[in-house]
């Protein structure tokens, strides 16, 4: 993302840095962090009845799916993982020794959706469900996810649901968290993409499977490493009080999001996102073999992200962060068009 | 501490917030890390020569310490420490199912030093050694921790060396690291102590164990988290541009630490400490009983350390901080001697 941080996250960390960098109130005490209470009250008005004794604070949500990972799963068990998949999960199972199952999403004509017959023929250990989805923008219905944890339920699939961009959906979409469907989801956010705050490595999960909890409370508090004061009262402040400034950046990309499915070139297609602000661009037609952001790199001096890293399925694509302003956006798009043109 | 954080910290930390909260450059690429070469770099002035690729950076000392723990022992392993001891350290050992072998300091005229004979009796797997030590002030000389490198030596004990206290060494004594006489030598730090950063979550680790290094290698480079930009800059700020500032809250420690010295009531004796901010209170005198620090809560309203959490030979004893202002500590001091007056 490409905007300066809300003014009360910005006021947040200025009234921490008067205050002192010393050890915060909860220190080692996690029942006293405020992120808990916070999160779970926002959780609350998704319809979601999280206890904070649940909530687990962690550095990076990809952290915390390798924690989980680590602690639900074992080596050489299988992961499922709808593809295209953003790469540093598909890095994370292989890292971690689990078996990748790639269950490569279906494109119909109403957008991107799950494959569930697929899952259902083998389920696997655990599924790492994204949702909003990453790079497709899908904000699945309620439905669909119902068909998902309908058969997390039957087969003990332990579903660890990544819902970082759940604050991005565009109107009319809704985000529908999947413990609301499935109540031993591991549900893994943060404030980070909604609100560009990636650096302050701060992320929260609601641990719904009790074998999970108690494995980390068998791990002495500080094992998985502690946020930073700053972090925590930036995360804070962007629940509690950036509702107007995110409402205004929702606009913001609303419009990019049409701008971009107003001005694409000739031969790329896609299916304008739900949510996100991330466009995966089918360029297929173009010729420009498996890894057009290369070409659009090399030709036209603009950076996409190379589709075949986000696994089988992404030959042939390429993913567009619009999150942007305006004028860049709109360079942006002509290069794209110039540069398409260039190659057919 | 009770001090402001150093302004070349504030200006650090006020930059970055204005360059923006996104990633940092350094991401998930540890060896683009700034912490690495700065820490390096620091240590090459203190008298040895780390690799930065042996560096790993952590959000919390004792979260490094666990992690060390962890892969370079096995549950029921022996772990040796110094006793009296800092009690997150004592807890972190029993959370972690390794055995404790305290081995209690010995007070003599010159001051607290280790027992190198017991520790040589029974060799542990691991050494936590803690110089500057932590409650009694001790910054070791090269001929005492010479005689605990032999050891190590000889019996391949793993030595982790909390050096956090480091940069608080009072003329003439001088922090010698441990590193410099046992290459194999975990060397753990962070800013933490002497700049009053521990909220900020951020210590570094050098690894001198190599079987260490690898096990940290074969994780996902997440798995440990990650710390928040603003901390590394503020890390990074003390490092290369606090020497002033420090240099200016060692004085004032010194001349506190003078004032406790000239200031303790009648049954109260003390080793007057070459380094910290701590002061380790025999207290037996008095007849308080085990918890002399309870004593002082109740009847002058001052709350120093409870002496038994520190472990073996704790009883009788309280810590007192006194990294604050001349009046605070001054009043602290009055309150002292009234209270240790009303208990004789």
């Amino acid at each position: 993302m490409d905007y300066p941080s809300a003014p009360p996250i910005r006021a947040a960390i200025q009234e921490r840095l008067e205050l002192g960098l010393g050890y915060p109130h909860w220190d080692d005490a996690p029942d006293l962090n405020p992120l808990r209470e916070v999160f779970t009250e926002r959780m609350r008005r998704q319809g979601v009845a999280f206890a904070p004794a649940d909530v687990r604070v962690f550095t990076e949500l990809i952290q915390a799916l390798q924690v989980v990972l680590h602690l639900g799963t074992e080596p050489g068990d299988t992961v499922a993982l709808h593809t295209p998949a953003y790469p540093p999960f598909l890095d994370t199972i292989s890292a971690m020794g689990r078996r990748l199952r790639p269950i490569p999403m279906i494109d119909t004509p109403d957008g991107w959706t799950f494959d569930t017959e697929r899952l259902a023929a083998a389920p696997p250990a655990a599924l790492i469900l994204v949702n909003p989805h990453n790079p497709t923008g899908r904000a699945f219905t309620r439905d669909e996810l119902a068909g998902l944890a309908e058969i997390a339920d039957r087969h003990g699939v332990l579903v660890i649901s990544d819902e970082i961009h759940s604050d991005l959906a565009y109107e009319p979409h809704r985000h529908i968290p999947f413990a609301t469907l499935h109540e031993r989801t591991v549900t893994l956010t943060s404030a980070s993409k909604a609100f560009n705050l990636a650096g302050l490595r701060c992320s929260v999960a609601h641990v719904g499977d009790a074998r999970i909890r108690e494995a980390l409370a068998a791990m002495p508090p500080q094992f998985f490493g502690e946020v930073s004061s700053l972090s925590v009262v930036a995360t804070v402040a962007a629940w509690k009080e950036g509702g107007a400034w995110l409402a205004e950046a929702r606009e913001t990309l609303a419009r990019n999001r049409d701008l971009v499915k107003d001005s694409l070139p000739p031969g790329v297609r896609h299916h304008s996102p739900e949510a996100t602000y991330l466009a995966w661009l089918d360029c297929r037609e173009l010729g420009l073999g498996d890894d057009p952001a290369a070409h659009f790199l090399a030709d036209g001096k603009i950076m996409l992200s190379n589709g075949p890293a986000f696994g089988p399925g992404g030959e042939g694509f390429a993913r567009l962060n619009f999150a942007t302003s305006g004028p860049i956006l709109t360079d942006v798009l002509q290069r794209l068009n110039d540069s398409a043109s260039r190659a057919t």
